[in-house]
């Protein structure tokens, strides 16, 4: 149960794992090329229609809540349970849930009818969910009472999944170990949808290595983050920031991606 | 009642005003990311079972008709009217009126329904929607009688808001003063969702300044305007052009923005 | 029946057509760009509340079924219908056809109840919609049976069209020519959405060469193709080698593209 990222990224990248994506409007075209930069390759489908299909031709499924509306959530139920019988990985961002009770109703339904493997968002959202005071604003977290590993390791009890929660420095538990992540840099909080795609990246590491959901998960979060890194070179601010991301996550070597990983037991 | 974009945009860093935004699809990413850049917070929501309770915590709301639908225009007229009972200035952008039927009707409903702080378009969207001959093409404005200034009044009267006439130079008026904005870059037009992007930027400003809507919106046009003068630099056409427009947006200096705005009383 | 892409490409920039596109969620900001891009004129609308009027407003109707739901299916039908009767090339991009029924049904309709100009898609899609054996996965086209002159010969002459099948070559076909394309880099299939920009680009030629649609849909992929090599120049990945793809097509040369654009008769 040693992180091991480059290891994890070379597999990615051989098999190509198909991550079907039930996302939001604002970052839909941003987790698919965050997916496809990365080695793996995205799906996006929402169909009730075909959704169950669909999933089942996957090795991992993000539901992301950002843009929810009724026709969308049928949806990202039936996928969700349709991940469960075929023994796929589900990771669930729930974007914005504290903000409205719509949000925070929809993302505790799934999470109750939904065995969700990976549960990543903020320290608000899932404060929230973990029945913790905290405080939301809009899809930003504000503040969430107490340190984030101690949060991260109540979620992941309380709701019996792998938890990540992201910031500054990031926090992944699955209820015993917490991993702290400190890789990143400030110009992820910059551009719109980096969170978003931190959980699609999630995905993908899941989808190669389903049986480690916490190594696995802390992995991504590393891989993103020296990403992030490597995206700063050249960058002017954000704009410029968020073309050379994809660059960088295409470009991430899994033979130094275990040196730079800073990943570390709390 | 004098502009000082520079003070006004420094509110809006020190505030980070929640923006709540109702757009189109083919601009939701870029709308995000424009506010984001300028120092606000950008929230996208449009189910109707969240719109009331989320525009309640924002400190404007911005709609915009870029590709409509039954649903997402319930969802306005409810974020609508629930702005205007907690008093938050709502931005209209009546993409494409003009060009159907169906566009110009909501658009013309949204107004009846709403009361609109502050309406930007083209000129053939505003002359559509001030009862005034015009052309439009799609969603592009090819030719709106008479001079913009007049255009701006007129619709500035006619529907008791203020109305930005955006073109290469932009009249904002409330019916009374006219004011002009000569900034900005023939770029601008190259790259799909500026209008929308300078409607979410005038969002920004009114958020924080929402007793001054005329000058609040001919500021945040003049910002956006040098916004996209800085952005020509390194520029090699259109996709580096919008990659640097964010840059620019992050990089504006609000000890400077007053010098370099071009807003003059017509 | 010669191909001469920079004429056509002229007649686009001077008549500046209007592009209806219903299109997918992932793609629609890429799509919109890269038709204004290159110099025509995008619109978005997938209501039924308006799409036949809209549609006969334009030069070209694009549809593609990249994240369809039945709302926006009928407002395809609808759309192509309405685009039939005014005699207004439809362009079909049937991403995902043999993925789930839903998407194959759904192209199958759409090709029954409506008259298709231009098919574009991978192998794998089109060989699904000729009957031909395929493996699609997720959007990706894995592999399809047989050389892709034959494919799309067979696939314009059994769906009485001009079928485009691209991948590093592309081939198209009206079903006893066939035209080979071989521009492109394969940094395009490193961005997602680089499928659906080639069939909006195919549509925006259609729009002003409707009466040669195999010549139009042959220069339009060798357009596209010309414009991604020269995306190459300073791109370190994916991510920059999008922002050039925008600056590219806008500084498409007229006069050097014929020589550029490697056309030949299978």
């Amino acid at each position: 149960m040693t992180a091991t990222p480059g290891a994890t990224l070379r597999m990615v990248r051989e098999r190509k794992p198909l991550v079907h994506q039930i996302t939001n409007y604002v970052v839909m075209n941003e987790t698919a090329n965050a997916t496809l930069a990365l080695g793996a390759l995205p799906v996006m489908a929402h169909a009730r229609e075909e959704v169950e299909e669909m999933v089942r031709l996957a090795s991992a499924l993000v539901i992301n809540i950002g843009t929810l509306s009724p026709h969308w959530v049928d949806a990202m139920l039936l996928a969700g349970k349709a991940a469960n019988e075929a023994d796929i990985p589900v990771v669930l961002d729930p974007v914005g849930a504290g903000a409205t009770t719509y949000r925070t109703e929809t993302a505790r339904r799934i999470l109750r009818e939904v065995d969700v493997a990976a549960l990543r968002g903020n320290a608000g959202e899932i404060a929230t969910l973990a029945g913790v005071e905290a405080e939301v604003r809009g899809v930003e977290s504000i503040g969430a009472g107490g340190e984030p590993a101690d949060l991260a390791r109540a979620a992941a009890r309380s709701l019996d999944l792998v938890a990540s929660v992201t910031g500054p420095v990031d926090h992944v538990s699955d209820g015993r170990r917490v991993l702290v992540v400190a890789n990143g840099h400030e110009l992820l909080a910059a551009v719109s949808g980096t969170g978003c795609m931190s959980s699609a990246i999630t995905g993908c590491f899941l989808a190669v290595k389903a049986g480690e959901p916490l190594v696995a998960a802390a992995e991504a979060l590393a891989a993103f983050g020296v990403a992030g890194e490597d995206a700063v070179r050249g960058a002017k601010g954000p704009g410029t920031f968020h073309a050379n991301l994809y660059d960088a996550l295409a470009a991430l070597d899994p033979n130094t991606l275990d040196a730079r990983a800073k990943i570390s037991e709390a």
